[in-house]
């Protein structure tokens, strides 16, 4: 099943379950965001799910509405991992090897946007690069989770671009990880949350990225150096989580940073980062100097 | 004025107003929390607390509620910076001097506690250490803000104790910042949510923290290396702010982990962290072992 979140002409922001080209929409009675939705026990989410999917065939057209993020605003920072593809940390002059416990850091809430454009001001950053990743929302959440539990928590799977200010990554002091990541609309989200039923491996995605049709990324969730159930259940020894969080699970090789001559992004660029069934997330970059 | 959030025998999560040893109740037609008080129009939300603060003296009685975080839940995860004292740059084998920019990172929401117990698991760290800081919570937000609109967006100050794993801080891969301090109840804050009129002057604050009764850290907010409109004005660079962001800002010298030999909190400990004129925050560590 595929949730999306987005806007219908001269409306708010709404939710539904697309099939195919059509949409239903949630309407009054349904909760008002995905968000709400996957606090729901897990039977009453699904029969709201079954109902919607069971009418999106007389939704209104799926190319009539302007998507947004699947989870438009989530309820904390977006949870996200570096140096967990064993191709990237080859690539990479910052890192040492594959790291002997994954490294989490975050990005804040205000750096997730659908699709479309995300603005730029070359005052602040000069070195933007692109990053497919495959993004995990969860359905339940807890501490302490085996992998086991942690595989069962997951609800479903989309397509992140985890975009990057190489210069304030790693210009300023102790290397930043949060903040060179947390420019608004640094993270891409969509194009929409697939159920983790139609994607049973998570281990074994193509993942591509092009930046104006030519390919810069193409490897597979394989080259993961902690798999999905391994960061979650490692996630959860420290910090309870919650339905609805989001986890980027790493970007792989190809990322623009580590090219010869580096490649950064300009304003007019545009990115499509793709995940195995999931779809394609295009990001146009825009000039947003001050 | 003193915003407090706290549980009435009983009861669920209310929030209030102290006057002394009394407490309003903020009812029915007041709004649900503290965030989303400060998410109201400036005079709406004044309109709120003053008609709380005139009923202040006939309220409930401070000491029969169990204080919680004044904003128990935040809207995502607290922001907060590293090595900002001098005094705490200089003790750190970790540090390479003051920083020539703010090292932000962020604590996860589950952090976030009152007053009372914090349960520490001897089998996740063994190196859990003190840090008083000031809190910072806005009251309105925004993007690329001067020094004098950062000065402005704030709202009030609370007591906040940047609790922290330093074998996980230190001895995990990159030195995670985030990890180390986002154990769940690792950000306790209080006992309350003081109004800036209360506190002109931010840089010009007395800090202390005692464990068991033993002054540990001792020191004034005017040994920041980047003063709170600073900080604010150098994030908001980035991030665009929200009412009800918490903003913790580093802290003073006397660490238990510069000490020598290291001193670190162990189940019975008595922590007690004081910002002046807000009051003391109280910290027992008990055992958490799984």
């Amino acid at each position: 099943m595929h949730l999306l979140s987005f806007r219908l002409p001269g409306s708010g922001p709404a939710w539904g379950v697309r099939d195919g080209g059509r949409v239903a929409v949630a309407g009054d009675t349904a909760p008002p965001d995905v968000a709400t939705l996957l606090e729901l026990p897990a039977a009453e989410r699904d029969a709201v799910l079954a109902a919607l999917a069971a009418r999106a065939g007389d939704g209104v057209a799926l190319d009539e509405v302007e998507l947004l993020a699947p989870i438009p605003r989530p309820r904390r920072n977006v949870f996200a991992v570096g140096a967990n593809y064993r191709g990237h940390v080859e690539e990479s002059e910052h890192s040492a090897g594959p790291p002997a416990s994954p490294i989490f850091f975050t990005k804040a809430t205000t750096t997730v946007t659908g699709p479309g454009p995300v603005a730029v001001d070359a005052g602040l950053t000069t070195r933007v690069d692109w990053e497919v990743e495959l993004a995990v929302v969860l359905g339940s959440g807890g501490r302490h989770l085996s992998r086991e539990d942690a595989a069962d928590a997951v609800f479903g799977y989309t397509t992140a671009n985890d975009l990057s200010a190489r210069d304030q990554q790693h210009g300023r002091p102790e290397g930043q990880w949060f903040l060179g990541k947390s420019l608004d609309g640094f993270c891409p989200l969509g194009p929409w949350l697939v159920t983790k039923d139609e994607l049973p491996d998570p281990g074994a995605l193509r993942l591509t990225l092009t930046v104006n049709g030519v390919v810069k990324q193409d490897s597979t969730t394989a080259d993961m150096v902690f798999d999905v159930p391994a960061l979650l259940a490692e996630l959860s020894r420290f910090v309870t989580l919650h339905p609805g969080d989001v986890l980027l699970t790493g970007t792989p090789s190809g990322v623009g940073d580590a090219r010869t001559p580096p490649e950064y992004l300009v304003p007019g660029d545009e990115v499509v980062a793709q995940v195995e069934g999931i779809g394609p997330l295009a990001t146009t970059i825009v000039d947003g100097a001050r």
